[in-house]
């Protein structure tokens, strides 16, 4: 079945209509009809090519949520149906066989199906192709699906870091930016039972903040001086230039200070920020299936929801405008 | 009894003679007639005040090793007695009773007994007290004194950055500097069961490694290349500033760069070099009493032994001389 697309011809360009007609589905595969698909940040990126690796006519759109329209012949159907309502992500199918994939790491699989990386064959469209099925993921049904989609990799990229470096309910924890990653690490993790500090440089998000599960809220970088020695995690959303020194000097001894954020320039770390209370500098990427599904359930238990502002899918010259523009509050979602 | 010690009176000047009587004996403290003192880099920084925060007249030293002369009234006598020989390394005593001492991480404890700070009362001296027995190591039998000396604070600093940051036997690993610190981390690592590369900007420096264990020896930086996405664990013991963005890329994902050396300057690191395959890039500081402990035992039953060069305590201004031109081969230690 053609699949009608919203595609970008060179960098920067409008948005045009794009229809191509998938080949016929592998064994592994799942054909998906999207219903819904977050606009991220790096969304804006591919279309503007800002990382040098767009191949154009590009289709962006990574945060899918639609229906099960077709499994291919090795698919459990025992786990996934026609039908089913199921959300993807920046990672649609791995080789489920190199040793990252078998520690239980496909994030890392080196022949992963990037969905960013895919060319014309994103998920801003009316079908999305997953490589493989144990990539396409059922949906709690109390998560509607405007919300479901930001949590495909907004949500799962705060929820990983938040799981894979150990924090515990008993930290002490401070997110970095309030924004589309920032207001569900603060949800994520003021389920998780932590103290939460909510860290921006925009003091009219302090009631926001709140909202989302904040506890503190401290005014970058003014503020800083007072939380210094005070917290066990920092989740740091931002990609603007940082004073990495006070935030490792926020940290307590043996914290962590995780970026998820791309800045655009170099981080500069003195070294003795590290070794004084041997403190850790991380990156954090998306997580895995199985984190996936924690997170998916773990967001329903909790009521955790992104604040989202829909666009019908015709208008996504106006949705990547709003992204770009850093006036997002605090999600774009498309609506097909 | 009088101590006499080898004091420097201003930064940077001649060691002199210095004679001071000690306090009554506190109920947790031992006194240790000093036989033995490793000269550390760190030691010619707190002579010369590099740091800013030494108070003379200065007496350094902070690698002991000798003879129990006196113990505390509430020393426990089951486990430490008089004539029992023994090493004390950077942190001479703690609190044990904070969050960090009940964790089994003194040496975070913010009230620890640092014997680099302590004014005149550092191991350059016939007599050196240790605020806390806990602190005061019996030695391996088979550990001769001048070995044991070096590992009271260059072995436990590699040591405990091995253990503490996972490291296996299956790991591929990499040592940073073949010196003080490198030439110990390489005979760890070794009989830790790792694959041990080691990578020196001194080629002519490859037999000495292979000698202590390496399997391979890379060149800095021209070999980096060749060795890129190569390892599980680097530790850097130099301080020199590095081209960190290489060699975090040396890494395999998930990886750790660990710096024990301190470089001067800030570090310069690229976000994506973390955030791409979720490297991270950590500092380490000495070890617990019980890491102290773990490492004689180990580098007993390994025969790890540093090289050494003696030098007789009232020569402590040539070793010094030594170890501030970066000649000791491979680590200088005092006799007294």
């Amino acid at each position: 079945m053609t699949v009608r697309a919203y595609a970008v011809e060179r960098p920067g360009g409008p948005v045009q209509r794009y229809e191509y007609e998938p080949e016929p589905l592998g064994p592994l595969e799942v054909d998906i009809a999207v219903t819904h698909c977050g606009v991220c940040q790096t969304d804006v990126g591919v279309v503007d090519d800002a990382y040098g690796i767009s191949r154009f006519p590009v289709v962006a759109g990574h945060e899918a949520v639609g229906v099960v329209e077709a499994l291919g012949s090795a698919v459990d159907g025992t786990r996934l149906a026609v039908g089913r309502r199921v959300g993807v992500g920046a990672t649609a199918g791995a080789c489920f066989a190199c040793e990252w994939c078998l520690s239980g790491r496909q994030y890392l699989c080196p022949d992963k199906d990037d969905t960013v990386l895919r060319g014309d064959r994103g998920a801003f469209a009316t079908g999305l192709r997953a490589s493989d099925w144990r990539h396409v993921h059922p949906l709690p049904d109390t998560l509607a699906s405007e919300h479901a989609a930001p949590l495909m990799c907004a949500g799962i990229t705060v929820f990983s870091a938040i799981t894979r470096y150990g924090v515990r309910p008993t930290d002490r924890v401070a997110v970095v930016g309030v924004g589309g990653l920032g207001h569900l690490a603060l949800q994520f993790l003021a389920a998780w039972g932590c103290h939460v500090t909510a860290i921006s440089s925009t003091a009219a998000k302090a009631d926001d903040a709140r909202r989302f599960g904040a506890h503190e809220f401290v005014v970058a970088d003014d503020g800083l001086q007072r939380v210094s020695g005070s917290f066990d995690f920092i989740l740091s959303t931002v990609s603007a230039d940082l004073p990495w020194d006070t935030y490792l000097g926020a940290l307590r001894p043996h914290g962590t200070l995780c970026v998820v954020g791309v800045p655009h320039g170099s981080l500069g770390i003195h070294p003795l920020s590290l070794l004084l209370g041997e403190k850790r500098l991380v990156g954090g990427l998306v997580g895995s299936p199985l984190e996936t599904r924690q997170m998916l359930d773990f967001a329903a238990r909790h009521g955790i929801r992104p604040a989202v502002e829909t666009f019908p899918a015709a208008r996504l010259d106006s949705a990547l405008d709003h992204v770009r523009n850093g006036r997002a509050r605090y999600r774009a979602v498309l609506e097909f």
